[in-house]
Parts: C-alpha cells; structure tokens; sequence
C-alpha cells in the first residue's frame, strides 16, 4: 500500500482500514463495533442485548487464540516461508500443525455449536462470517480438508454462511481459491 | 481449574471468567465490554463515545497480532518449552523473539504514543492496563529488559498506570515477580 494510504486512512497500512470523518479505523473487529453501534450494519448482525454481544466478544476473542492463530501458522509454514527460502515445511511439522487445527475444529463443534446452529443463537452474526472465511481460506488455498462427517455442525454452518452471503461471499472467496488452484503445484509435498 | 468450574463458569475452564445470572463469560476483553455495557466500570475506563472506543477496540485488536502474541511467544520459548522438555532454547531464536518485541515497543513508542500519553486520548483506559500488564509480564519474568531510554513514551505509560491503579496492580504484578526471581536461575541460559 502506500505512503499517501498510511498518512491518510491507516498508520499500519494494512487493510481493512476505514476513514469517516476524522476517524481513520484499522482491524476487522473494531471497524465492525464501530459500524454496529453506528447502526450502519443491520441489528441481526450486530444484536442490541448485552448477552449476545457478550458472547460474539467472547468469540472474535477466543479465535485469536486459537482457530485465526492455528491456521494463519498453517498458512505461514506451508506458504510464506517457503515462498520466502525456498525451503519446504517438514512434513511432521505440518501433521503437527494441522492436527492443532483440528483440535480448534473440535471445539467450534462440540462446545461453540453444541446448543445452537450459530456460533451466537439461531442468527447468522459477525462472529460466523469470521469463523467461516478463516476455514474456508485454509481450504481453499489447499492447506486443510474439512472432514464433514467428523464435523457436521461445522459444515452446515459453512453451507449456511455461504447461502445466506450468496454472490458476495462466493466472488470474495473466488480469490483465494484461484490461488489454491494456482500455486497448489508450486508448494506441493506430497508429503503433508 | 474443577470440573464444575468448567460445567458452571467457563466451558473451557480457564480464567478470567464472570457469572452472572445465566450469562457465563469467557475473555478478558468480552468481560471488559460487557461489564463495560452494564456500567459496571467507571466511564472513563469504558469511554461512551464511539470514537473512543473504536480506538480501544483497535488497539486490542492490534496487540493479538503483536504485543501479546509476541510476549506470548517468547515467554513459551524460553519457560514453557524448557519446562516441558528440558531442552534449552537456542539463543538464536530468543534473540529474533526479543528482536521482535522490540518491533512492538517501537510501534507502541512512536505510533501509539505518538500523540498522547495514554494509548487512546489523555486518560488511561482498560487498552493502557492490558498493554503495560504484558510488558510487566515479561519483565518481571526476566524475559526482557525495557530499555528507557529508547521508549521514553512506554515507559512513562509504565510508570503512570503502575501510579494510577497504585496497591492493587502492585500486589497483581508481585505475584509475577516472584516467579521471576524463583526460576530465573532454573531457566537462566547465560547465553541471550
């Protein structure tokens, strides 16, 4: 990005980044608190009751540690390093790494989807967009296969998200899986 | 943590953690808006304009990705690690960590202090304490050193939230410190 984006919109130049007046945001998850209490985006998204905003917190917080981490490391062994020194990842390290992955999936489906079809109650929020593209980044780049049967209350919410987003989220994520198609050869193992 | 903390509190028992009525809450920074919404925190803490609080929240956002993932990093390197395995670390690696810690003290220095003394306007908020309780963290654990001279801002916001949350934080921070001066000999590598 450049020089004129970071003096400008954002002092990381990074996107997401918005710029409203004389406030200029960066990160995903405060530009969305910022537009939700702003009334911009639409209440089922981001609910008015504490409860609910409670417990998307609690989500877009437990990712950090855990699924966003897990697979951005994946993300970064399997392709930023190796793209950076031409050394390919050792495969124990990837099983690893996926197995760490893995045990993120299991808890998204048997503690965040025990009681409800969304990460927050029977609406689709913020919190599952987030959850959702993260999966679907890791595997559409190749990275990681989403076993459905070991994960059913996961995939739904997958078909879920992606029905309701429709149009939108499919050309967002046409990006990423263009990619997955194109350097899969590229970085590929065969070993992982 | 018990069983039953884990049924009745938190389902993934770990603190921090609140109760209250039926909500059970996880997440340090979700407890913060939380109690935050319900006023439970005085308002400077929990500033009611939004701007305010967009910049807290891109703050905390900012330090998962940096701060705290890195502290995070270098206190798994050099004591969890060795703890579980005996094995030492090499200094190498404890030296790229302590480079990129230091990457996160000169943006808190010059871009998040740039302009005032706390992180988000002139009265300290829950972003400062978050921010100084990671740095003290590693400091007090003999992780790392805080160089004054080179971050004159971090360490005034050190010294001026350690002076405004006065015995409390101190008797917090003991419990750290103490740890550090236990097992600083049982870690100590002589070589970072």
């Amino acid at each position: 990005l450049t020089e004129s984006f970071a003096k400008d919109v954002n002092r990381f130049n990074k996107v997401p980044a918005i710029k409203e007046g004389d406030l200029k945001l960066a990160e995903s998850v405060a530009i969305f608190h910022c537009l939700g209490r702003r009334e911009i985006i639409p209440s089922r998204w981001y609910p008015k009751d504490i409860k609910s905003l409670a417990r998307i917190d609690e989500y877009l917080e437990w990712q950090h540690g855990n699924l966003l981490n897990e697979a951005g490391m994946l993300f970064y062994m399997q392709w930023v390093i190796p793209f950076q020194t031409g050394v390919k990842p050792k495969a124990e390290d990837i099983k690893n790494q996926i197995a760490a992955l893995n045990r993120n999936l299991s808890d998204l489906e048997k503690i965040w989807l025990k009681k409800s079809d969304f990460l927050v109650g029977n609406e689709v929020t913020f919190a599952d967009l987030m959850a959702v593209s993260i999966i679907e980044q890791v595997v559409g780049l190749n990275l990681f296969e989403l076993d459905a049967r070991k994960y059913p209350n996961v995939n739904k919410l997958m078909i879920d998200v992606r029905g309701y987003f429709g149009e939108p989220y499919e050309k967002a994520h046409k990006v990423v899986n263009d990619y997955g198609v194109k350097f899969k050869s590229m970085f590929d193992h065969g070993e992982a």
